[in-house]
């Protein structure tokens, strides 16, 4: 097992998944990486007054730390991610309206004559000792602390097909799924399209409510360290998550109940696997014993996840093989200073 | 305060919101109900050979207790209903899935040229005093014990506009929602638009995954003992849920995404009256720290939730003037005997 | 055959389908009713000063004439609509925008926290004489004449399962569909769900672009000749439309794929029992010969129509036996002076 | 002008819109291209015995040949296309169903756990000179003859931001939009995002239904004949056609109600460049006089069309600067014998 350490300069970041990019690290299977992440404004907005469609240059949004070539991935195999660790790089996080962005806003595709919502600017100060961030409203004097709770809202590799997608999207590859579910302690499946991956990460937020609802969460810059393992012959259609207590499988799609159903079919399926029930009994199981938690519903493809409690299974440390047992117990090296 | 014992027989369940009905019980405001409601079957699947498609007469799914008049109940006012307790009528609940239904078949109106998925039915022994209900597998050996944790699919008022709508569907009026939100110790407000409100309720559930996935739940006829407080003068335009650390707007339309903003949007307005926040304000607040919760994505519209916790109101002894606080200090009657 | 004049005074008007109104008259298949339609703001609208939501009382928008009371129709026949004749009642028609109405706005639904777009209204006057309305712009000289086309926006009887519906919405049942092809020379056919259909129409147009974008039609009162003819055993799950070159079926649901699925899946299975085709050969037909158009884009649900031309089918006169060459070739009496 | 005449090897054809490809051709604006199109089977389907899904190579479905770089054209620019000619290259056409793929079938996205359709293929005769093409039912002696009516699904440009998109798909860039209005004598308008924009096109369709309700049309090779011309300076948000008669906004996306706003949004403000009105004067006349065409609701992004009549513009020779009268007067050059 090697550490990484790679801290991008602002040239280095990019703006979508697959494409021509050279990837910026080679990894083997048990690597760990300590590396820094941009926020979605690539660090651009600092104060209230920088409303970020003034001083984010267009096409600059939502910068993603990659590509990492991932020796032996191969398309049909499977890429596991596991966040080891993640600490705001910056003391203060960001957090705005964006003009025809967000799920309370008409936006370029659910099209309106409306004009956009007023863009207005929010800045958390982040309390990492006592894990808070502080909200604090800008037009009366009503402020509140709220958990702590980082997460990398972008995650994923190239996609298949040739394609190169946008760092702003999410599908089958990953992306820019928003959910909070990517935290330290989770592990990422992610299927491989293309030798070595191409495993890019980003969009740090320092806490995210369901549904990313006003199309901007807490934006932080990150430092995250993290650790790969690729499995061999084994497909993921879908990225999935694992958590110490639960397993979950995600969709990407409009309309959100697109997302839904790719979610639980996924989960469906997959828990048949795990369990060998058949095909209906697996639906009955994940109908009853499930639940279903909101990613976004403001990027170009909403998120959701259908999630299975993995007390349920015969045998939850058979999940692709034991992979989140071994990649938790992985040491955490120091973060990276950027 | 009285306390009204209403069971009623299989003649005078009702299959609609509205419409012509006589009241089965004129309530004060204040006044406790002790009934029983019967599954979404009406009770006809008996065992895993009673198909529902072939047992239950058309039209007379989803049967509903009421309608209940509440005395001073006026268009324009807002109708708490608290649940006080919930305790399964019979000792075996069941579930199956059903011909065209649910959110991983085709149905009526996502309508495909595929037959529909097999219709096979599931039991569940239900061990009251443990908590829980068991499940298993009818193709395998599998079987798994899951929380009973009773709730309400189906709870709602006369719609506006005289309307009449099925009891299989939600809307503005509530109806059949499909949350696990409405539990005992939940308070449930409804806008009234007619005169006495017309309460109904029924199909009760066991216990319920997100999105009710295979189109139907655990189901169970239930004693439900339930308190109702008349609002005068609050409008109330989508139904709203109140527990002991929560406050949920309830969103029921399709796309899911609309059934979202829906819930997002009331809840954002509703938290900037509870809180003196400027709208953009209270945006803000419930995108970072509310969540989503999935109701059903299977009825004709499907439920989304918008929840925040009532501890980051500055006060939140004033939501609907403290009704939630009287209302779960009232003491539970011993259940009507069915 | 009879022909029976009709003409509602303002409180006659009805505002759901199904529900406790009495019919205003009984039909016996054949017969031909005589009768005019209010505009869907009830006339409230005469110039360009009188907003909607201003001078419209809440829940009287839309109104319908009728119930009409259809002998011998029962549930699970098919009641036949032929338009025979449509004139404008008043020599200007009227639209407008709407606050939170129409499919480039958001709405109740797609809910969203911006403003309402302008109210505004426009006046068209018809030169029925030359088959014209004419368009004049608010806020510039420009004007244009478009071609008169009235149709119908709402037709339908009383739904099914006890239900009553707003005259707002469309569904199974017919209602506001809000498509061009309730148009003179046009034959509806709306599945019976009560005895005596319980048959309502109105909301005429002078005419409609596709998807009534903005939310209101050139919306006129109407004189309106019609023939009914019932269907003895034969059910019609959706509206279905036959003009003398197009069978067409309407499909009503969010989102509008959901319209969409359900108008196509209607017309193959319905090809597939006019032609004799197995289903998958006569959704090959139907994919390469038929059309969709678009109903409306804005109304609680929206509705679109597949549609194929009959001289594709072996024999077109065999569409619901014939009836539509038969009461095409009934008279047209005089139009009753409102 | 020049006539680049340019036939495709198998190993020419692309699969995505962007991405590393060399130019097949350089043109300059004015110039006309004769060339090829496979089908979108790539021609492996020969007889009904080719189910595709066992004779296409996966990812190698709906090729296009291209792309061509056109001088001049710049980032900011609109590319027109008009297409002078299409003449089908082989005597039969194909269509089939697909597993899992088109409008009323569950799908990879509207996933469900029914199995697949059965996949079957139907040839046409195409008869050239009688501009027909022959429907043969596979389980029954039907025919029917369907007029012949050449249009491209698959036409657009490299898309923004360093993305590359699969040909199955289409989006802002164009691609796969599947309208049959792109057909000899229509001008498409494409927004340029790359320098040469790198135009391609494919996916010949002898005819097809509103919808592609199928998911796949009567699907032909062609020898296509085209004209480009760049304007300069002029940007087009989303792809246009202008036919003699009339112009036309497409929108991409899902839900289908957000391809309709996209097409009616551009729509309505293009109108109000076109005639000096306001907005809202624009919608008001878009609303009456507009049309809305469906395109396919079976891709990744269904495609729906708005459409006004150009006689209502006060002078239609002013859109694009008259580009469309001018390519529509360039005499077509035989076709290139593939």
């Amino acid at each position: 097992m090697s550490v990484h350490e790679y801290t991008p300069a602002a040239e280095d970041l990019r703006f979508t998944f697959g494409g021509a990019a050279a990837p910026v690290a080679r990894l083997r299977s048990g690597d760990v990486v300590s590396t820094v992440t941009e926020d979605c404004f690539g660090g651009a907005v600092r104060s209230v007054e920088d409303l970020p469609s003034r001083v984010c240059a267009p096409g600059r949004l939502n910068p993603v730390t990659g590509p990492f070539f991932v020796e032996d991935a191969e398309p049909g195999d499977t890429l596991a991610v596991h966040v080891l660790s993640m600490v705001p790089a910056r003391p203060v996080a960001v957090s705005s309206t964006f003009p025809h962005f967000g799920a309370l806003t008409s936006t370029a595709h659910t099209a309106t004559l409306q004009p956009p919502l007023e863009e207005r600017v929010w800045l958390y100060e982040i309390d990492a000792p006592a894990g808070l961030v502080r909200y604090r409203a800008r037009r009366s004097p009503f402020m509140v602390d709220l958990p702590l709770a980082p997460m990398h809202g972008t995650i994923g590799v190239a996609p298949a097909g040739g394609e190169a997608r946008s760092s702003i999207t999410c599908d089958a590859h990953g992306g820019n799924m928003d959910t909070p579910e990517v935290r330290p302690g989770a592990t990422v499946y992610l299927g491989v399209n293309v030798p070595g991956a191409m495993l890019g990460l980003g969009d740090g937020h320092a806490r995210q409510g369901a549904g990313e609802v006003a199309g901007v969460a807490v934006e932080a810059a990150m430092h995250t360290v993290f650790a790969v393992e690729v499995i061999k012959g084994v497909a993921t259609p879908w990225p999935r998550i694992e958590s110490d207590t639960t397993v979950m499988s995600v969709g990407c799609a409009r309309p959100l109940e697109d997302a839904f159903r790719i979610s639980q079919h996924d989960l469906v399926t997959w828990t048949a696997d795990l369990t060998g029930l058949d095909t209906l009994d697996a639906y009955q199981l994940v109908a009853q014993a499930g639940t279903a938690l909101v990613g976004n519903v403001c990027d170009p493809n909403y998120t959701m996840l259908a999630a299975l409690p993995k007390h349920l299974l015969p045998d939850a440390t058979t999940v692709y093989g034991g992979v989140h047992q071994r990649l938790r117990a992985v040491p955490v090296p120091a973060p990276v200073v950027g």
